[in-house]
């Protein structure tokens, strides 16, 4: 079977599903989502973009905006941004401000709310909150090779007015001083970041410089792209980490929003939305999927 | 440069090191053992072992036989194995009991000691010590295709006598009901297994199974192969492994012996012993030998 | 309105209560117990003991007997007990090891169960169990005047078959080095010592010296008795223990079994027993009829 | 020797002390306090107020304004306060937000610094913060009969400025919905309240109505004045409370500016200021001196 055609079998198998799990009703602009909806882009080395279901419908990356920050900010400052975020999964929930307790306010990894606060930080040192986003969208953008990538401000408007977990996350970083600009500058940004908009087949394209594709445009070192592999391996899925890995054997990265980027290192990148959430967070059938997909082409890392 | 010269290479630049961390002194058998000796063993899909350092010198695998374990109970009562145990990184030390009261007696993954001894106690059922260790250390042999493979029986005493944290685990975990067998049976057994004495070269060779290698005789199912491949990946460093995969890039289970196995899914097994361990509990040189291999010869599993 | 009639009132109101709480059923002797019960005893500064209810049936008294234990390790060794448990209030359930871990096996204080077995281990130095339980049994029958005060050896043994959570706390204090006798001896001690059986009217009798009433026998200095009632306010009723200060305002200390010793220093040492328990382990209808009591004779320390 | 000159001797004594602690230094305005100051007042049931030392020196009483916030609110909605704050020991620090998430969103008693902030949201319902404020103050010119007590509005502006771990507490207690106005709201208040200065003598002339004393103005019912210093008693000194018990033997409550308001229940109010502070952030002098108090006139309430 040819992988075009077992994507389109996967979407008609998807689709019969009983139960979707939960959209995200913290945020309400994506509260309102309906959650039996999926859609996946497959991008190869050779260029080829292969598609099945809603993929070029847009939908909110918020979490995986992280990996585009983090490559954003490691090209900008490198090693030294492990001072203020640690690499090591948190055992915790995506929001937790429990161990930045324990840990005297150095958030454990940068894929967690506290680790990619102190990124968007960072990225704002001597810069604008504009200039800062400018900067993150022309990453994904030149990364996608598609400048019709947008931020949906409703989205940033609504989750700016309820995120009070986040405000939370950064007031409470700053009094360890590891927050330099202030609380609110600092949420407002990242709300933004998260509120890009994307599709499948956007995202996917923009995941070519994660996977080090041949077809990828040559924004990212070998090193930093491999060493974000690790991170989104051991962390990407909050603290479904393990169970992913254990499922699908390749890094990833899920948004609330019911993203996923999964990367095939070499080989390929792919996108896949789904709205629904499990238990931790992560897309139900999106999970389901890159198992599907990984067990179908053998790109699990492990052999 | 051949691997073999860059492996003798390894050896001489690593003996120059100035700090070798410190050897575990819980264990009374092991705190006489001088840290600084290193040996490296690698064994390639085609059958041969390349060698360098003390490469032939017997060392206390400890927890890397938590990856053996793990493979005899896949086998015998495969996923029901999850029901007992989770599969996720605990952000906690090796042997903290803060977790498992949280999570009500369900140990995070099988790879800290809470864990590893719950799998044990599954080996147990319907066995008794002797016949598990004899399956244990069988499957070991059969790994490695070598019969000259022991148990250092002073070793599993010297760690019986003061095995204090670990009785507390049984005892713990007993109360939750998820230990079948009585704590003493389960502590004394899983002792014994800890104290299994391999040399680098035999273990690269049992490791084999673990990577899949083509010269590895057939004991374990692909699909279970690339699960404990995952769980190395996520777990395999205590709470360190985040920071192995961002640095190494591949599986991998270290011991308080100053053992590490890592696994190149497909292509390798290596085996490094240097008893000095860093602050995680893992082997200092042996990690940085691991990541100077990576770098070398481009295994890490992310690109 | 007289006490002795107040008594009265309180027993037959207690009688009509639809919810007594749960029997305590982790440990087998005692889990059969009705939960419907109820016996109270005061005993007064000038050698009266006015009584209601199941008075004189006996009971396991359990925790309250760290009361005494702490009474005999402080008439020991004083002052030094302080370096091997603290003072604070735990914030956490009676059995929890959660905290013993971040405090580095120091438990917070002599009530919770791992503070409890420290006192017994204290106790046991230079002593044999019987040596031991023999110090604790004859200060309660002292302080009560009534040598026909036992251990009930059938419940002990039950304990001590089950009690994996007591077994766990042991051998996890000994890792920590503060523990100096071996688990099984300091546990055997302490479930002996929680066996002991006492009616509300020995309990009651007991307690004078504890409340430090003039008809007590002089066995404990006053300094030593405020600091017991001290540590009994903030730490007697596990984490239920301000609740406890809040509706009754007065030091107490409760057993599973249901028993409840409460302390109106100088003026009355009552003893109380309904063996239903409400949701932090304490005798559901025992701290109703403690509220009571307080509300009516005006007994509460603060005013 | 009359309480008269033991006050004087006291402060005689404190004076010659070698370490008098560390001044707070997280409120700028705070930290130039020299921490060798000493004052005391003892207001007595006649009316009478004896003092010692710096006893009318104006300082910000910090967190002792709880007890007064307390005492308003309580005066309002009465029991349905404990709706939203539990009444426990917290067995951490006082600006712990751990606790807060395991318990979610509802602070363990109204002594920790989240538990105050929710009784200061609660005293917010339909009045303006200008307006609690006058009640807040209100209540307490009236307990001292003192109108010139006032708010130092430059320590409130300091605190405001770099309170950000408060300003973290409001926003995480808002994601939980037990914050009803806008958290900046919320901490403007509460960092006015705390910034109330006052001296020993007006200190110990408003703790007159939480003691309970004859003298006192009638503004506190007497079953709210033994519920608040029960609370007092189990928490008033943070994760000190238990070892404040056991040394003094009476209910206080500290503040960071070294204020320790002390309740002898229906006998005394009293005041002490010292600036310098111990390691739980309770003043160090100010501590020995309760204790010295306590023991010289046998005013702790276990006898």
């Amino acid at each position: 079977m040819t992988l075009e055609r077992f994507l389109q079998d996967l979407d008609r198998d998807i689709r019969k599903a009983a139960d979707w799990g939960k959209v995200a009703d913290y945020i309400p602009e994506l509260a309102g989502v309906a959650p039996d909806q999926f859609g996946i882009a497959v991008a190869l080395a050779d260029g080829q973009v292969l598609t099945a279901g809603q993929a070029d419908r847009g939908f909110s990356i918020q979490s995986v905006s992280k990996v585009f920050a983090l490559a954003c900010v490691l090209g900008r400052i490198g090693e030294q941004l492990w001072l203020r975020v640690g690499r090591e999964p948190s055992g915790d929930r995506f929001d937790s401000i429990l161990l930045l307790e324990q840990e005297k306010g150095r958030p454990r990894n940068p894929f967690i709310n506290a680790g990619a606060i102190v990124v968007t930080d960072q990225l704002l040192t001597g810069r604008s909150p504009q200039q800062t986003l400018a900067e993150i969208l022309g990453f994904v953008r030149a990364a996608a090779e598609d400048d019709d990538i947008h931020i949906d401000k409703a989205v940033a408007r609504s989750e700016a007015r309820t995120g009070y977990r986040n405000a939370a996350l950064a007031h409470y970083l700053r009094s360890f001083g590891n927050l330099r600009n202030p609380p609110d500058h600092v949420i407002g940004t990242y709300v933004h970041q998260c509120a890009i908009e994307m599709s499948c087949i956007q995202l996917a394209r923009a995941g070519r410089v994660i996977a080090g594709l041949d077809c990828a445009p040559p924004l990212l070192a070998p090193v930093k792209q491999r060493r974000i592999n690790a991170l989104m391996m051991t962390c990407g899925q909050y603290d479904g980490s393990g169970n992913f890995a254990f499922r699908v054997g390749m890094p990833a990265k899920s948004g609330v929003g019911g993203g996923l980027l999964v990367i095939a290192p070499g080989k390929a990148s792919i996108a896949i939305w789904s709205p629904g959430l499990d238990g931790w967070g992560n897309s139900q059938m999106g999970t389901l999927a890159a198992e599907r997909l990984a067990e179908f082409t053998g790109w699990s890392v492990f052999g």
